[in-house]
C-alpha cells in the first residue's frame, strides 16, 4: 500500500471541544481511517470558534502538511466559521451548491421557527472544489486541491460527518493514495484474548504487512482486528482479504466470534439462536440481569428469549429456582454444582431449548474463599447436558460483570455456530 | 474570579491517540478545570512519541500561551519521551525524586519479571521544578515555572492523570490564578430535564454569573451543574455555594437527586434503600434485567435486592409473576393494569418492601397501538399502595431502555429521599 500523501494533520475547530464540554471523537476516527488509507497523520489540532486562531491554525498545517482536514463549524450559527475563515485565507470565494440550498429551503418551509437567517451558508462551498453532500444534515462538505495542499472540510456532528467520511471523501482519498486500485477492508471480532496477546499471536502476519494490513483494536474486553486490502479488481482484495482471514483463523480461531464494527456478542448470539430457531433463559446472580439486558437490546429478542431470573441472593436462588438448601450449603453459591442447577432449573422452569447461568464474585470482596473476580457458568443444552466453565478474572466489579456476561454469550457460540 | 493567566494550551503526547486508537479523554478533563479557574484555553494539540514533533509543537504552545500542559509520555518505554524533550529544550537536566524511586524498586523487587532496563525514568523530573506525586502509578508529574511560560506535566493514564491533577496540580493552579483565595465546587445532578432546558430555568442565574460560576453538562439522559466559588475562606466559599445551590433548587429541585461526578441514580438509589432499611425487587419486560443489573453493579446491593423477575414475553408475565391472562388480554401488556399486577406480584413473591415493574415498547415497531418509546412504571410501596406512570420517549431502543430504567429510579427517589 503506501500513498501519494506524505502526511496528514486534522483540525477540529469548536469551543465546546475546546473547552472539553464535549469529547472529540470526529478526529480518532478520520485518523483511524487514514492510517488505513496508508496517509501517516503527524499533528492533531483544536481550535475554538475564532477567526485569528482558526487561520493560524491553518496556515501552520499547510505548511508542513499536505493533507489538511477541517471538522466542525459547518452550521448556521455565528459561531460556525470554518468555511469563511478557509476561504478568506485561499483568496477564493464562496458559492451556493443549488442541490443542498433546495433541501434547506424545503425543510425550512414546514418548519414552524421559520428559515434561521444564516442558514444559506449551510449550501455554500469554496470555488473549484468538490462538493461532498451531506445525506445525514444540511451542511455540504467539500474536497480542495490546491498546489500546497488538499484541504478536505466535514460537518462536526459524528453522524454525519462519518456518514458523509464513508460514502463521499473515502473514495477520494482511496484514488489519490492509491490510484485505480480498489481498497477494501473487513473487521474481525474476538473474546478471550487481549490486544497484546493478539498482536503476538499475529506477529509473523503483522510483520509482513504491507498488502493487506492488519491493525488490532482494544475494545472493552474484547479486541477487534481489521484488514485492509488494495487490488486492480473488486473481486482481487475480496480474495486477498479472505485469504489473510484465513490465516489468521488457524492462529486465533477459536477466539473470533463475528464481524464488523457495528457488532456485539450478544447481536451475534440472538441472531444464532434465532436461525437455528433456539429459545434461552437465563439465572443470574453475579450479573444480576446484565446477560438478559444486553439480550434485549436487540430488536426482535422476543422471538428467543421469553424472559428469566434475577438471583441475587441464596435464599432467591432456593425459592426462584427450587435449588436444594443442602447443594448450596454443601458446595457454596460460586460452584460448579450450584450453577448447573441454576440453569438446569431455570430451563425446566421457562420450557427453552436452553438456559445459561452464572454465580460468582463480583468483589470488592472475596466469598466463600474465592477471589474477587472468580465464577462459574452453567449452559443447559437442549439434550440436558450441562457445560460447565470456571474463570478468574480479577478486575473491578462492572468488569468482572461484563466479562462474564460476555463468557456466556461466548459458550453459547461457541456451540452452536 | 479571573486569573493570572492569559491562556493554556493543551499538549496530548501519544502515538495511539494521534492515529485514533484510543480516544483522548485527558485533554478534555484539563481544559474543564481550567475552565473552572477561569483560564482560557486556546488551543490544543496532539503529537506522537516522535522527538522533534513534539519539540516543534513545545516551541509553538510556548510562544502564544502562558501555560502550557503536556499529558502522556511519561512512562518507561522508549516510546515515552515528553520529560526528555522539554528538559533538552530547555537546558536543563533530569534529577530523580528519591521517594518515586523507592516505590518503583520496592515494587519491581517482587514483580516476576524483573524491573524494566528503563523503570527509573517514571522517577525523574526536571531540576527546578515542583514534582507532583504519581499515588496510581509510578511516572511522577511536574509543574515548572519559566520566565517565559510555565509548563505542567501529567501522565497518561486517565486514572493517574486526573488523581494528580485533582490532588496536586490544582491547588498550585489555583494559587496562581486566585492568590490565596480558596476555590471549590459543587456538582449537582439532574434526572427528567435537558441541558438546554436547563440553561434556560437557569439563565436568570447564569447570566449573572461571576461568582460563583455555573456550568451544565449533558451526560446520557441527565444532566450536570457544577457550581465553582472563590472566596478568601473555606468557609465563605461554602456558604457562596450553598447559597447558590438554594436558588438552582427552588427553580429545578423537582429534577435533582444526587452530588458529585462519580454518582448515578442507581448508587443514590441503593444507598438510600440501605441507609431505610428496604429491600426491593423488580420485574422487567421493556428493560429486560438492566435495572436489576444497575442495581447489582453497586458495591453491596446484597443488603438491598435479593433478586427479580425478567418477565419479557406475555407467557412469562402470566407464569412466573401469575398475572391473571384476562388482564393482559383486556388492557394489553403494556398498560396500567399490567404494570400495576406486575409490581405487586413481584413484591409479594419476594416479599421485599417495595418492588418496581417496566413495560413498554422498545421499539423499533409499534406494539398494541402503542408508539416505541411509551411505558408504563409501577412502583410497589411498602403499604400496599402503587404508583404508576407513563412515559413517551421517542428514542432509539436503548435509549429508551436507559431512560425508563432511569426513571423507575427517580420515582424510587422521590418516594423515599
Amino acid at each position: 500500500m503506501g500513498g501519494n500523501y506524505m502526511n496528514a494533520e486534522i483540525i477540529t475547530v469548536g469551543t465546546e471541544i475546546l473547552l472539553g464540554e464535549i469529547v472529540d471523537t470526529s478526529a480518532p476516527f478520520v485518523a483511524r481511517n487514514l492510517a488505513n488509507l496508508g496517509v501517516d497523520v503527524y499533528f492533531q489540532d483544536t481550535v475554538g470558534d475564532n477567526y485569528e486562531r482558526l487561520e493560524e491554525t491553518i496556515s501552520l498545517a499547510e505548511g508542513r502538511s499536505s493533507l489538511v482536514v477541517l471538522t466542525g463549524g459547518l452550521g448556521p450559527t455565528e459561531d460556525d466559521i470554518t468555511k469563511l475563515v478557509l476561504a478568506k485565507h485561499l483568496g477564493l470565494n464562496l458559492t451556493t451548491d443549488e442541490k443542498a440550498l433546495t433541501k434547506i429551503n424545503q425543510f425550512y418551509q414546514s418548519y414552524e421557527l421559520g428559515k434561521p437567517a444564516n442558514a444559506d451558508i449551510m449550501a455554500k462551498y469554496i470555488e473549484g472544489s468538490t462538493v461532498l453532500p451531506n445525506e445525514k444534515g444540511f451542511a455540504v462538505g467539500m474536497f480542495l486541491k490546491t498546489p500546497n495542499c488538499d484541504y478536505l472540510v466535514l460537518p462536526g456532528p459524528p453522524v454525519e460527518m462519518q456518514f458523509m467520511f464513508n460514502k463521499y471523501a473515502l473514495p477520494i482519498l482511496a484514488k489519490l493514495t492509491h490510484g485505480n486500485a480498489v481498497i477494501d477492508s473487513k473487521v474481525m471480532r474476538f473474546f478471550g484474548i487481549g490486544e497484546t496477546e493478539l498482536e503476538k499471536d499475529l506477529k509473523p502476519l503483522i510483520d509482513k504487512q504491507t498488502n493487506p494490513t492488519l491493525a488490532t483494536y482494544a475494545k472493552r474486553n474484547e479486541v477487534t482486528l481489521r484488514i485492509t486490502g488494495s487490488e486492480k479488481t473488486e473481486q482481487d482484495v475480496n480474495s486477498l482479504i479472505d485469504e489473510m482471514v484465513k490465516k489468521v483463523m488457524e492462529i486465533v480461531g477459536q477466539y473470533f466470534y463475528g464481524w464488523g464494527d457495528d457488532n456485539s456478542l450478544a447481536k451475534v448470539v440472538v441472531n444464532l439462536l434465532k436461525e437455528k430457531h433456539l429459545s434461552i433463559t437465563a439465572a443470574e446472580s453475579l450479573t444480576s440481569g446484565m446477560f438478559q439486558s444486553r439480550i434485549g437490546n436487540i430488536s426482535g429478542a422476543s422471538e428467543v428469549f421469553p424472559g428469566g431470573f434475577v438471583t441475587y441472593s441464596a435464599t432467591a436462588k432456593e425459592q426462584m429456582l427450587e435449588i436444594p438448601t443442602e447443594i448450596v450449603n454443601k458446595y457454596g453459591v460460586v460452584s460448579k454444582e450450584t450453577a448447573t442447577y441454576m440453569s438446569q432449573n431455570a430451563q425446566s422452569k421457562m420450557k427453552t431449548d436452553i438456559a445459561v447461568s452464572f454465580t460468582g464474585v463480583a468483589g470488592p470482596d472475596e466469598l466463600e474463599g474465592h477471589p474477587a473476580g472468580f465464577f462459574w457458568i452453567g449452559l443447559s443444552l437442549p439434550d440436558g447436558e450441562v457445560l460447565t466453565k470456571s474463570v478468574n478474572f480479577a478486575k473491578a466489579r462492572n468488569e468482572v460483570r461484563d466479562y462474564a456476561t460476555k463468557t456466556g454469550f461466548k459458550m453459547i457460540y461457541d456451540n452452536f455456530k
